[in-house]
């Protein structure tokens, strides 16, 4: 059995590749807690990718599979990237482009990944990876707001909000959930208007959450990332 | 001659109240930068508005008036403002709000202020005050995006971007600038779909650069808050 692990700012996933392409998914805050969990199958192939600087990660994960590939700038990649600077890109962001290319070969896809960042990553049709955009996710502006401001207060995201707040609370809570709506709603606006029709994917801890309150019809897929290393796995095995 | 204090979180502004209702502005750090700048004049009366907690600056103050008065929430003030938590609203806001009907007295006012937060504001054709939002402003957005990740860099604002980055830094900036675009933007927008016609008024050292790329007439006004001040200011005299 192959697996993939995708080790985030905020959580880490293991995706085992069962027969036919499931995808069971064990999430943890850390690889040594996903161990834990996993303690007892051994992978044939696992494929990693990490937005940390931790290689302990790496070396932890050889305990469980007996081929341990990490995804960066050197892994062969199923489109062409005309990203400039490759060794500093998020490997995550390489694996939710793979992962719409999976879902939707040759044609346009905005993949929208609403995690601790918000990353925008752009797929032409003619499967060029053109980049795209980076920005805080609603955690991070709570925090942002707190830690660089004298007086607000920390606040935790209340889903349910009035545009105009009426307390302190209220007013950081819309403005972090309104704002972000706006941005996610604004950025595709403009990615359509630049590149015409495409698929819009939402993945990551709040996808679920914008949903709805985007006027736009997308597509969420939470394990999008996972997906996308299965596909870059397969290609260079 | 009386005048105006404006403390926020990076800029401290003293206006100067001149015949005519003229306000000559003076920006320093902190106050007792703009106390270096301006050691001659004495004030009969000065206004203060303050968004850190610092009483020295109170304090320091009194040696350039007779009569200091801090604006919080048991000024008079000339509307009628809903908010839940008066101890806790900004009274910079207050007074932007307080600037808008000095400007458009009896009409819908929308003051956005971009600066170290953006915070958005709604006053009433009645003159009713209903709150608002708040959330990071650019400079802090670019700060959040180093500080709470492993590996991002610290990215000054280039005024120029394209909408997909093709590195990680133009990734960020593109990120951080239309993000902010389309919140401004998209809540302007929320705003008028719940209140119908208004005027928006931009306010904030980062106002200059949005006016052009926001698709609704605007109104800039750089000491908005100043000129807020001023009339609480005679309104409490």
């Amino acid at each position: 059995m192959n697996a993939v692990v995708d080790i985030g700012n905020t959580l880490t996933k293991l995706g085992k590749i069962h027969e036919g392409n499931r995808i069971e998914v064990i999430s943890g805050s850390s690889v040594s807690n996903i161990l834990e969990i996993n303690s007892e199958i051994r992978f044939d192939y696992l494929l990693v990718s990490s937005v940390r600087q931790n290689d302990q990660d790496l070396e932890s994960l050889q305990t469980i599979a007996t081929n341990v590939l990490k995804l960066d700038q050197n892994t062969a990649l199923p489109f062409h990237s005309h990203y400039k600077t490759p060794e500093t890109l998020g490997p995550d962001r390489l694996a939710g482009i793979a992962g719409s290319q999976l879902i939707f070969p040759k044609q346009n896809n905005l993949v929208i990944d609403c995690g601790t960042c918000i990353t925008y990553d752009f797929l032409s049709s003619n499967s060029d990876y053109l980049g795209g955009g980076i920005s805080p996710g609603m955690t991070m502006k709570f925090k942002a707001l707190k830690e660089f401001t004298s007086k607000l207060p920390l606040v935790e995201l209340d889903q349910i909000s009035d545009l105009n707040g009426l307390s302190t609370k209220e007013c950081i809570n819309s403005g972090v959930l309104w704002g972000t709506v706006a941005e996610i709603q604004g950025i595709i606006n403009r990615y359509q208007t630049k590149f015409g029709e495409m698929n819009v994917l939402l993945t990551g801890g709040d996808a679920t959450y914008f949903e709805s309150k985007i006027n736009t019809p997308i597509f969420v897929r939470s394990n999008l990332v996972l997906e996308g290393l299965k596909g870059i796995l397969e290609f260079n095995k």
